[in-house]
C-alpha cells in the first residue's frame, strides 16, 4: 500500500519545526504523526477553537483553554462573538470590543459586528475620495446608521481573527505577533465550521470572479477601479493599490487566499476540538457529526473534549466512539458566579495538557493508494445515504457533499481516472478509479 | 401621559382581525392588547421562532411546539438549519432537504445552504443566456464545485424561509398557502436576531445602493443590466423584469422590505418565544439579554417558556424576573431516542397552550409622550454602559446602539427635536427632547 498525505502544506518547507519531534507510533490506522508541544516565542500565533452542540460546554472549554495557556506564561487572548454573558461571568470581567487585559497574559475581547462595520467603511470613503469611484455618494452614507445584516456576523469575524492570527502573511515578513495563542469561541459550530472552509471555498469564487471581471464587458470596464477600492478598503496586506495592476492584485489575492488555507490544515496553527456532555447521547452525537464536518471543511480535530462524567465506565465506551483521536477530560464547572480556577488547572489530567497543547497524532483523512487505484476518505458521523460523489473536470479530481459543504480532492496525477465505483464502509468511503 | 404605539403595522387595515377580541386589562406597564387564540384558515402563515442561549432546549421547544400545533389540526412545517442530529432524534424521523411529512400535519425540512446555492445559480444563468451580460463566463461555472462561504446560510435560509412563509406579498395576490405554521430551529439565537432584522436594516442599504447607481457614472452604466439580472434570479416576485424600468425594480423592492419588515411586529404573522433551563442561571440571564437584542432587532418576543424546573419557588422567581412578560412551563424531555408525544402533549399547560396560540398581551417596547417630550424605550437584559444614543438627521429620528444592533426610531413629527437628556432606570431609557 502506498500512503502520501492529502494536504500538500503539510511538507511544505515552512513547516519542518513540526516535524522535528516526529515519532510515528505503529497503530492499526495507517500514517501517524506527532507534533511538537512546546509553543515556542517563534512559532505562529495559533488559533484554537471548539465544536459542539448548544449546550455542551464551549464557551466554557474556551475560557478553561484560554486560563491554561495563560497560566503557562503564553500570551493568550479569548475572542467571543456572541451576546450571550456565559464567558464574561465565567472570565470574571468586563470583555469589551477592543482586547482588553483581563488577567495575567489573558486577555479577552468581543468582536461586535455593528462596530467592525465602520472602519471599512471609512477606510473605503478614503479611497473613494482618492479615486473619485462614485462622485461623493459614497461620502454621505452615515456608517452609524447601517444595521447587521445577515452573513454580516461571520464576514467581519473572519476579518477580524485574520488580523489577530495574521494567516495571510508568509513567514518572512510577518509583523511581530500580539499574542501567542487566540481562542475564539464563535457564534455557533455551524458558523465556526464555515469560517474554517472559508480560504478554501473563496479560492473557487475568485477564479469565477476574476474570470467575469477579465472576459466580460462590463468586467473589464468596471474591475480595475472597483478592484482598487476593496482592495484598499480592506487593506489585506497592509499596502495599497498604488502603482500595481488588476492582475497583480488578483495573484496576490490568490496567494494569500492559499496560504490562509494551507494554515486550516497546519497543527502549528490552527487546533480545532470536539466538545461534548459525555452523558448525554445528544451531545455525543452531535460531536461525532461535526467531526465529520469539520474534515469536509478541510481541517483535523485534534481531539476530543468530554466534561467529567464522574463515571470510567462512561469514559471508556465515549472514548471508544472517537477512536483514533485522542479523548481527555475537562473538570466539572458550575455556573457559581465564582469559580476557583487555580484548583481547577491544577486538577488538569496530564492528557488533557498534552491533547490541549497538541501534543497528539492523527491519520490524514484522505489516502491515496496508487496500486489498488483506489482513494479512502474518511467520514466519520455521516450516514452512506448522506454522501454524495460527483467527478467535474475529466477525472483530475473527485468532489464530495455532505453535512452540506462540498470538498474538492485533486488526485495525484498518476492516479487521474474516472470513478468506477466506492462503497462506504466503517466510517470510509471507498472510491475505486478506472 | 399620551401613549402610541411605535410600529404603524400595528394599527394597519389587515391587522383588525387581530384586535377582534381585544381586551386592554389594567396593569401597571401601560398599553396592552390580547391577539385572537385561533388560527383561521384565511389568516396568514405564522413563523415561530425560539431565542435561548445554546443547550436551554431551542430545539426541543421547536419540536414541541411543531408537534403542538399539528395536534391542533394547523399544517406545521418544522424548518432546521443544522447538522446537529438533535431534531431528527426528537422528531423520530430523517430530515430531508425539501418539506416531507412526518406525521399528520407535521412536516420538517433541513435547509442545505450547499443545495440551495443550486437554483439561483441556474436561473441567473438562463437570465444571463437572453441578456447576454457575461459573455458565456457564468455559463461555464460549474454550481456543484461552489462550497458555502460564511454569511451563506444566513442569507439562504433568509430566502428560504420567505418562500415558506411569504412575508413579502401584499395579502390581495397571495399564493394559496401551504401550510399554517412554519416553526425555524436556526442555526444560532444570534443568526435568528439578525434574520429578524434583515428586512429593516436591508432597507438602509437599499437606499444607498439606488443611489449610488442611479448618481454615480459607474452605476448608471452597469446598474440597469446588473439590476434586471439580479431581480430575474431571485425572482422575487415571481414576476419577470421585462417591461420594468429600474425606477419600477427599486421602487417594487422598497415595497416588498416594507411589507416583509411589519411582518415581524405582527403577531398575526411572527413570533418568537425566549427558552431556558429555569434551574440554570446562565440560562436566565441569556434569556434576558436576548429579550433586549430581540427588541432592539425590531421585534417582541411573545413569551418565555422554561423547561419544568420541578419547584414552584424557581417557577415564580424566575416568572418575575420575566415580568410583563408570560411565563409558561414546557415538559421535561429527556434524551431517549423515543419520546412519548402524546403522554407530553397531553401534560401542556394551559397557560403554555395559551402562549403558543398566542394568547397573549404584551406592551409596546417604545412609548411617545408629546407632553412631556419624552420617548421611552424598554430596554431589558442590558447594563446603561452598553446604550448607546446618537442623533443624526436633524432630530427626526434617535439612533440608538446596544447588543450588537442598531436601531433607528423615528420621532412623530410633533416630537422633532434634539436630545437634550437621558437616563436610564429599571430596564428603560427615558430620552428628553427639545
Amino acid at each position: 500500500m502506498a500512503f502520501c498525505v492529502l494536504y500538500p502544506s503539510l511538507f511544505s518547507e515552512n513547516l519542518t519545526p513540526l516535524f522535528r519531534n516526529l515519532r510515528v507510533p505503529r497503530g492499526r490506522n495507517g500514517a501517524r504523526f506527532m507534533a511538537n508541544s512546546r509553543e515556542s516565542s517563534q512559532s505562529p500565533t495559533k488559533l484554537v477553537t471548539f465544536l459542539g452542540k448548544g449546550g455542551s460546554g464551549k464557551t466554557t472549554a474556551a475560557v478553561l483553554a484560554a486560563k491554561y495557556y495563560a497560566s503557562e506564561g503564553l500570551r493568550t487572548c479569548l475572542v467571543i462573538h456572541s451576546q450571550d454573558p456565559t464567558a464574561e461571568q465565567l472570565m470574571g470581567c468586563k470583555i469589551g470590543s477592543a482586547p482588553t487585559e483581563c488577567s495575567d497574559n489573558l486577555s479577552a475581547v468581543k468582536l461586535e459586528t455593528s462596530k467592525m462595520l465602520l472602519e471599512p467603511l471609512n477606510r473605503m470613503k478614503k479611497v473613494d475620495a482618492r479615486l473619485n469611484l462614485t462622485q461623493g455618494v459614497l461620502q454621505g452614507v452615515v456608517g452609524e446608521e447601517l444595521g447587521v445584516l445577515p452573513g454580516m456576523d461571520s464576514i467581519f469575524s473572519a476579518l477580524a481573527l485574520q488580523k489577530l492570527v495574521n494567516f495571510r502573511s508568509d513567514e518572512r515578513n510577518a509583523a511581530p505577533k500580539e499574542f501567542d495563542m487566540v481562542i475564539y469561541d464563535g457564534i455557533s459550530t455551524e458558523e465556526t465550521l464555515r469560517l474554517i472552509g472559508v480560504t478554501e471555498r473563496a479560492r473557487w469564487y475568485l477564479k469565477y470572479m476574476r474570470s467575469m471581471s477579465e472576459k466580460t464587458d462590463i468586467g473589464r470596464l468596471t474591475s480595475p477601479s472597483l478592484l482598487k477600492l476593496a482592495y484598499d478598503s480592506i487593506n489585506l496586506n497592509s499596502g495599497s493599490s498604488e502603482g500595481k495592476t488588476s492582475t497583480d492584485i488578483w495573484n496576490e489575492v490568490e496567494q494569500i487566499l492559499e496560504r490562509a488555507s494551507a494554515s486550516f490544515t497546519d497543527l502549528s496553527k490552527f487546533r480545532c476540538y470536539l466538545v461534548m456532555d459525555p452523558m448525554r447521547s445528544v451531545s455525543i452525537s452531535s460531536a461525532l457529526r461535526y467531526w465529520g464536518c469539520a474534515i469536509q471543511a478541510g481541517t483535523h480535530i485534534c481531539g476530543a473534549l468530554g466534561f467529567n462524567p464522574q463515571s470510567y465506565a462512561v469514559t471508556q465506551e465515549v472514548a471508544e466512539k472517537f477512536s483514533p483521536l485522542s479523548f481527555a477530560l475537562l473538570p466539572y464547572i458550575g455556573t457559581d458566579p465564582f469559580v476557583e480556577w487555580e484548583t481547577k488547572l491544577d486538577s488538569l489530567d496530564q492528557s488533557t495538557k498534552d491533547l490541549l497543547g497538541a501534543n497528539i497524532y492523527f491519520r490524514p483523512s484522505v489516502t491515496f493508494d496508487s496500486l489498488q487505484k483506489t482513494v479512502t476518505l474518511f467520514m466519520p458521523g455521516f450516514d452512506k445515504s448522506e454522501v454524495k460523489l460527483y467527478q467535474y473536470r475529466g477525472g483530475s479530481e473527485l468532489l464530495v457533499e455532505a453535512g452540506d459543504q462540498r470538498r474538492i480532492i485533486k488526485l495525484p496525477p498518476n492516479m487521474h481516472g474516472k470513478v468506477i465505483g466506492a462503497k462506504f464502509t466503517d466510517r470510509n468511503l471507498v472510491v475505486k478509479l478506472r
